[in-house]
């Protein structure tokens, strides 16, 4: 068996305005594949930054109106961060895995172990007002929303993908992972499989949607550029379909918690 | 400011032999990419796997030939492997970082925090013999000089990553990561830089050489493909360059070791 592809065509969907709560990202998408001079095509891996999908879902948070718990105050005096925001972080975690200067790992309610619960401060609309970005409430409901209405107004079959960019355990620098998806197999399970020469291949669950993430990343920038969407062409991914949570390793198998 | 390109071209180098200790390695590249039907471009990013460099450089060893120290065969039994293996792990390794059955993740001599030092018995050939293959001695020099090879062969400037596939904490699937790099910034440093507000940048200090080896992976594959090379393309890296041990996070900086 061959898996994978022989070429991958990667490209972003430029142009995109500032999104906005309430705004149509199928709508937003379909007019980037136009700027990029490219037709929807069956088998395309959409590819969107968190960030926007929180954005036009309304999880911005005005930081005025939150009132810190105690025990917000109390862990944010040991992260030395905005009390308010280590409210807004505790809410959306589970538990706290990490808290130094500076520092606050938690694992998110979504199982995501990440800083500040991937609450995001930066390229948030200002307009005055402090305002904090939460994670999709359902990312991976969210990649398959996307997907049945793109789907159903390009007429044809998508796989969405919803990335952001964490930080690793034992690595610097940060890389892009999948937090939702929907339409392509998230995680790869080739056990059983032969290698080359007949034994059974070591490597055998791939994180396929993180490399899809990560992969996007590379034409989505950071920072002001503004290019919060791509395209991965070439995959053409098959049945069965799973979600970002198929990647959340279960805390009984994970060493490192 | 705006970083990376807008549009990328990635394709595996298809139809490489089974690569034996002392091949030419820039040769089979050049080949490969004959047999894609391209040329190579000036920006090229030629991403190996680990597995194709150590063989070339016959980082293999004969499982007959190890002895296994009583501290080998006191680890063996904990983590149910053979001892002569794990023998070749401690070799390889600073420290266990976590040793349960079935499981064996160190600190690699090079920094790496990986199951198994990244020593590969799949895909390796048996010919009778049970044979370890161990990760390159010093992958970022042998990344700089396959570089420096095909720039003398080729006539262009070419940026060389290795890969391997790792897993992580936390996340369930292996993951591409960079672990040679040569022509390019491995970890991108955007500390300072203003977000679409001027805003400081949240997230800056980017994997970008682990988001290429991501990438690659996914025309790679891992198994039977025999598809161990691939180019990325579009990326043209700009000074200044930096190698895959700049992504590996210093003990002082780690939380999870």
């Amino acid at each position: 068996m061959t898996f994978g592809p022989q070429a991958l065509d990667l490209f972003a969907l430029p142009g995109l305005p500032l999104v906005r709560p309430g705004d149509d990202l199928a709508a937003l998408v379909l007019e980037g594949y136009g700027r990029a001079a490219r037709v929807p095509a069956a088998g395309d891996v959409v590819v969107l930054a968190q960030k926007i999908v929180s954005k036009a879902e309304g999880r911005l948070v005005d930081l005025a109106d939150v009132s810190p718990s105690p025990a917000a105050r109390e862990l944010a005096a040991v992260v030395e961060k905005d009390p308010r925001f280590v409210e807004l972080v505790l809410g959306e975690s589970r538990r706290v895995v990490r808290a130094r200067p500076g520092v606050l790992i938690v694992e998110h309610r979504l199982g995501f172990v990440m800083a500040n619960a991937g609450i995001d401060r930066s390229n948030v609309e200002a307009d005055g007002r402090e305002l904090a970005l939460l994670l999709p409430a359902d990312p991976d409901a969210s990649a398959a929303a996307l997907r049945a209405t793109l789907a159903a107004r390009a007429g044809v079959e998508l796989a969405v993908v919803i990335n952001d960019s964490f930080g690793r355990a034992w690595r610097r620098g940060t890389m892009g992972i999948a937090v939702g998806a929907a339409g392509l197999a998230a995680l790869v399970d080739r056990r059983g499989e032969p290698d080359l020469f007949g034994r059974p291949l070591q490597v055998t669950m791939i994180g396929h949607a993180d490399e899809i993430a990560a992969a996007a990343s590379l034409v989505m920038g950071q920072g002001d550029e503004g290019r919060p969407a791509a395209v991965l062409r070439g995959l053409a991914p098959t049945a069965p379909h799973g979600a970002a949570r198929d990647l959340v390793r279960p805390e009984h198998e994970d060493l490192f918690r």
